[in-house]
């Protein structure tokens, strides 16, 4: 029997398929399918993303928040947790978690034959921006435009 | 190998196995384990256990909170939702979540007859409290003391 709300089955939800960022990083990433959890309960102070890497592709660019903490949880598959401290394997059932404002970029890369399927999560603060590690970019929030600058300020 | 900050293997904490519950309420949910992944992540945003349900137990008293909305995801085993629109069955893959302020009480009981582990995630926020739908009990708080009352304000 289907569920109603306040429940939900993920895969009832049209996926999110595309990308703000510009090339070439949006090619590393996609396609890539992200299902909106929360928005779909009704929820925000939390961003909560089902999301399906397939194998290949790159959850983002290395990356930290001034104003928004994450938090992943491995549900299917396995995906390589890129940082400073170089790299570590997630299997299903282990996660990993970002602290705000703390510069180490952090991204998935799905090295495997099989789509990796994880939930990712966060706070929701209209303040935040996000810096790159290895490419010059900013992220200014989703209501900002352009989202997406290099570091000197000018579009792609 | 064993996985370092800021990866995490859930199992590898020890759970938290108690209840700020007076009794008869504590040993309805107990014993359970709800392990803190987002404490021992460094996380002060969100906070984000996974909780152990044993066969025959309730993962809380029905209940709403007026500042924190929550989000719970099922990875393992089935739990049975109970709001007010009745109950629905939630097997692993599936979640639900409640918006603050919503005035529905929700709680999961495990029918079934293997353990159920699911995540449970919500903002914090030091202003929270809780109200019960069926039993004549309020929370005020983690930092409060007593942290449960009846609805007269008594404590129990």
């Amino acid at each position: 029997m289907s569920l109603k709300i306040p429940a939900l089955d993920p895969m009832t939800l049209e996926p999110r398929t595309g990308s703000g960022y510009p090339e070439p990083y949006r090619s590393r990433c996609l396609p890539r399918e992200k299902r909106q959890l929360g928005t779909a309960l009704g929820l925000t102070k939390i961003g909560i993303n089902q999301t399906i890497l397939p194998p290949g592709k790159e959850s983002s660019m290395r990356h930290w928040h001034t104003h928004e903490e994450e938090f992943i949880y491995v549900l299917s598959g396995e995906v390589v947790l890129v940082t400073d401290a170089g790299e570590q394997l997630l299997k299903a059932g282990t996660c990993a978690g970002f602290p705000l404002g703390t510069q180490d970029g952090h991204q998935l890369v799905n090295r495997s034959s099989q789509p990796a399927v994880y939930l990712e999560i966060s706070n929701r603060d209209p303040k935040d921006r996000a810096y790159y590690s290895d490419v010059d970019m900013v992220f200014h929030g989703v209501s900002a435009n352009p989202m997406f600058t290099r570091r000197d300020g000018t579009g792609f």
